[in-house]
């Protein structure tokens, strides 16, 4: 045990608030500015810290993006699975609507989301591992989830997995846009579960085929 | 008449190729980097022009912008109208799915969008106005292409009209972000089809209504 212990106990606490504080300063200024538009100084100035006490706790700009996109991963990883294993079948569908419901009150998280995701694009981007491995976590989980539904006799034998699984995500991807802009207009809820409706009517074993 | 008009003429020629040589070093730059992460110093570089020649062009970044997506999207709205007037019912369908045919063979076109789309959504961004009215429009187009669609009989009275416009909108957005991300493993126009043809099934008034 190191002497003495309750200054130490202090600075911990600080250590963590402080993180915290730049983990959500850093939310905001991606969000609006983007990561290439953002610099340490400004985080470091909204987090209330000198730049030098930031890069204490995060020792690069990229540092803090991946703080910051890994908090927000394993939060809604938590959230999906609500606490147990991940939701297959349809359900898996349902808890992506829970999930978008839930998005529609965290605008600063989505515009992070949106804004990142566009610039990691590109190879170069510090986040463009992450979002390889984001897509391609979600893909595995919904790939797995629709064919697991089949197995189980929820989802027609026919439905074709890729098609479901890749538009999906491109309708979470594209509301939040729409919702980012026009936030009155756009309720990426009923739209999610309009797009979840539609897939069901189709691909439900209790369906009729559609007529060709 | 002025003189000595062949020089003129000349100057024309060299300033019409100039513009459209910044434009498309402008796609190029903007795609890779975004709006923000590109200098004008940049753009003059890859044009093969001092900064005052290309300022000369175009009297600022954000011109320059205005110009690349003007021309986009007036180059598009050609290709959807074929020359003549816009189509509508699922026609507006499926000249969207002729258009990500094309767009799947125009990664640096997409890459522009999928960027300064994700960052003008900021109020303040130079293209924020454009974005406005960019999904404004073509939210406009298809609201009335499925309306003209229900009045025809092709598109059943009861398709809930803002539901198949947004979520197709969102899939044509949510495709190039995963497109860009993995060319090889993502086919853009097999996708968006996919997507059309479940709200035929659903929607088409051929169609019997899904069961409940």
């Amino acid at each position: 045990m190191s002497f003495p212990p309750r200054y130490r106990s202090r600075a911990d606490v600080s250590g963590a608030e402080s993180r915290a504080k730049a983990v959500q300063a850093a939310i905001e200024l991606f969000a609006a500015s983007g990561y290439k538009g953002t610099s340490i100084a400004r985080v470091a100035e909204r987090t209330g810290l000198s730049q030098s006490g930031l890069l204490h706790h995060f020792p690069s700009k990229a540092a803090l993006l991946s703080a910051v996109l890994e908090a927000r991963d394993a939060e809604d990883g938590e959230f999906l699975s609500a606490g147990g294993d991940a939701p297959m079948g349809w359900a898996a569908f349902d808890s992506l609507a829970a999930l978008v419901a839930r998005n529609s009150t965290r605008p600063q998280l989505v515009g992070l989301y949106v804004r990142v995701s566009a610039e990691a694009v590109e190879p170069g981007h510090p986040a463009h591992e992450w979002l390889r491995s984001h897509y391609a976590n979600v893909e595995a989980w919904l790939t797995d989830a629709v064919r697991v539904g089949q197995e189980q006799g929820e989802i027609r034998s026919d439905a074709p997995v890729d098609a479901l699984v890749r538009t999906t995500i491109a309708v979470l991807d594209g509301l939040q846009q729409q919702w980012l802009l026009n936030p009155g207009g756009v309720s990426m809820p009923k739209l999610f579960n309009a797009h979840v409706q539609g897939l069901r009517a189709q691909w439900s074993s209790a369906a009729e085929p559609p007529p060709r």
